[in-house]
């Protein structure tokens, strides 16, 4: 399947890192294209006229221009069908979609690299009050994430159930920027043990940041 | 159907008015059930129980608890297809995914209640700011939403097509706030004339903030 899709990307953008793992899990081969975030490379007009919200990922498909990385993946899911990063059953289907949203919604949106961007240059927060902002998004959101996670027997090895499905590729991204700006995450057992599960399996290994051409 | 089906959710929330959407051009009857967020209702101990993430809308199917809005419409679509809010084709169905994600992930984020909240309480921003930051997620993300729709033959009366999809059911409420918080929509004619389509159907006006219960 290589260089039948072109994924326009950053290493350490979260939402590439989705569709990187979407890619492996179904073991599809595609070409890197980097796109380098901290030197504003996706405000270049050929990148603007592909995705005019400036935003990595973009997965090119033949003409077919794919942009949203929980879209990119539903489209994947639809047309790879195996393995499943969905449940067969609607009500788990459901339950997967949350989890994701609960994070891709409610934590990744307000520490992306324009929006803390916009906090320090437009707003004039201080170092201090940018990070103490990441962290406060990051925590709440995982604290909620873990309580779900703990209080639902449909739970197992991974989010749901013991394959991995959308909810651990939304995750494991989410918890790496956490990492990176030092998130407290021994409070949250249950969520870091699906992590440690994700990151024994190959696919999450190969798509991580440090593995990408553009990471060195 | 009314009994069935009971949604916990707020006149003026985005993310409530989604599901009422679906709901009304699915024909679904359902329970109205108002949490206040101004008055935190989220944060009493039964409402914390059921949705972790203390956010509205939470849907209640029988012995079920499905949360995040866009993950509920997927579930919607999957239990009770007709009409379709989502094209049969797997490209269409990526579009208009990756649209309402435009909205859904880029901009109303950044926009609701409790950031908001947080960037003045916490941080301490002057009401001005804090009216410039909204402004601007919203004008930046719908710019990017006007030139997707305008660049793309797939648009119609609506996002996508002539019926309606989750891509409208995602930016009607977005366009309400807007209006609401005074941010510029005349520099945006294509999504504003599908905004005008969505208000002139039955389902949308049903839905709308002022129709609801707890509008008063």
């Amino acid at each position: 399947m290589t260089g039948a899709l072109k994924l326009y990307n950053y290493f350490r953008s979260s939402a590439s890192f989705r569709v990187r793992i979407a890619l492996e899990l179904k073991g599809l081969g595609y070409d890197y294209v980097p796109v380098h975030l901290l030197k504003n490379e996706q405000t270049a007009p050929a990148y603007a006229a592909l995705t005019p919200s400036l935003l990595v990922p973009t997965l090119i498909e033949g003409d077919s221009v794919l942009t949203q990385s929980l879209a990119i993946i539903e489209y994947l899911e639809e047309t790879h069908p195996e393995p499943p990063l969905l449940p067969a059953d609607a009500l788990g289907r459901a339950r997967v979609r949350s989890l994701a949203l609960d994070i891709a919604c409610e934590i990744h949106p307000l520490n992306n690299l324009r929006v803390l961007r916009y906090l320090v240059h437009e707003l004039k927060l201080s170092e201090d009050d940018k990070n103490r902002w990441y962290r406060h998004w990051v925590e709440e959101g995982l604290a909620a994430f873990e309580k779900r996670l703990t209080g639902d027997t449909a739970t197992g090895r991974f989010c749901h159930g013991d394959t991995p499905t959308l909810a651990d590729i939304t995750l494991v991204p989410q918890i790496f920027n956490a990492k990176r700006l030092d998130c407290r995450l021994d409070d949250k057992p249950r969520t870091m043990a699906v992590f440690e599960a994700c990151m024994a399996h190959d696919a999450f290994k190969r798509a991580e940041p440090s593995a990408c051409p553009d990471a060195a």
